[in-house]
């Protein structure tokens, strides 16, 4: 079967420099805010025209850190707590046979930049630096099924753990522009358990997550996610 | 940039043999059937496992009919009448920068067929022979987004012309095993007026419409669309 050959149109800028800290699905954590710069033709004001009447959009994406051809006809979802395998396809995996994401993300504001397009958007769940192949106005008479089964992944995940910001992650905070928006970034990724589900169980350990330009220092005491400080990195 | 190169995994087999036919968008005509036929490594039965448990699918596919380069930063979308543009990622239109399509159909059955996984869908929009690049099921908490403005195509087209049936489209229709629901995809397909904008003002006309292995004859008269007959085609 003959092959298609994509360019993208466009990188999204977005908070996530690795895995562990991104949202398992797009639109869950609505403070995680993206940049979708625009890049080439596709650039050009006119190719975003109208686009403002539209509040939410579908960017299709491709996993780029995923090796292709690394896939297997079966996975494990960690919504089933990451040691019961499905079929690849009843799956949002990265590791599929075409790694292509697809996400719905709210569209906050379209800017032009020397001339170039510029979408502001909300919702995300890519990495930072994940070139988007099409970007489509979401159509709710079509898109938004309302009578559904949805298998092991029916609602959102819940959220399992309390947040807290210890004084030195509170400072590094208040220190910052974009303090607030940062914190409720921070609450939204930890309550709901980032960590592997085989680690869930444990009641303490450290982690840290490359979140924009600094390293979240965090901690498990219990149910509780406590922040300890977000340390400069590079 | 980079490219991003795809290998099919599986074909779609659908009633629409020529571009006027299809739907406009994915869900709308429920009678409009599909077969995703699953291919190479990606049929194998296990890719599948657990889909069942999903009503709903996503499909994303190519445009293969539309050559790739062939679009312009404006597009004039049917819903605004054909004569008023838009920016190409405020629309759906075939001619984009990455001819990448996009639609939710509802998953009727799995079959296994000689070993290959074959998916029969519901509520497809592409032509017959359409290459499907991946296949996620449906999920709505993140899919089905109910708080959205859509600009231009805020609700499904509306049924504008009445559907009659003449002695010889009924008689072929009763000759078919699967008559009833052939007569009740082209009575979905008619009534929303298939024709361009331009023509929708003429209240006389002569069509046809390749469906399945028939070309359907049907024409004008007023606000209604008569189907004339189903000939034999090849």
């Amino acid at each position: 079967m003959q092959d298609y050959s994509f360019k993208p149109v466009a990188i999204i800028e977005t908070p996530f420099r690795e895995k562990f800290a991104i949202p398992r699905q797009a639109g869950i954590v609505t403070a995680a805010k993206g940049r979708v710069v625009l890049h080439g033709e596709a650039a050009q004001p006119e190719c975003v025209e109208g686009l403002e009447d539209f509040s939410h959009l579908w960017l299709t994406w491709v996993f780029h850190g995923v090796p292709q051809g690394e896939w297997r006809p079966r996975v494990r979802p960690p919504r089933l707590g990451g040691n019961v395998r499905v079929g690849v396809f009843a799956s949002r995996a990265p590791f599929r046979p075409n790694p292509i994401g697809l996400s719905v993300v709210k569209l906050d504001a379209i800017r032009i930049e020397s001339g170039k397009a510029v979408l502001e958007v909300s919702g995300v769940d890519m990495m930072d630096g994940t070139p988007i192949l099409d970007i489509k106005p979401y159509i709710p008479y079509s898109d938004a099924i309302s009578d559904v089964s949805a298998g092991f992944a029916p609602d959102a995940p819940e959220n399992k753990l309390e947040v807290l910001f210890l004084p030195e992650a509170e400072a590094a905070l208040q220190a910052r522009s974009d303090g607030d928006s940062v914190r409720e970034l921070i609450r939204a990724l930890l309550a709901p358990d980032p960590r592997p589900a085989y680690k869930q169980a444990q009641t303490e350990g450290e982690y840290g997550m490359l979140l924009y330009d600094f390293d979240l220092q965090w901690r498990i005491n219990g149910n509780r996610a406590e922040v300890v400080d977000l340390r400069a990195s590079k």
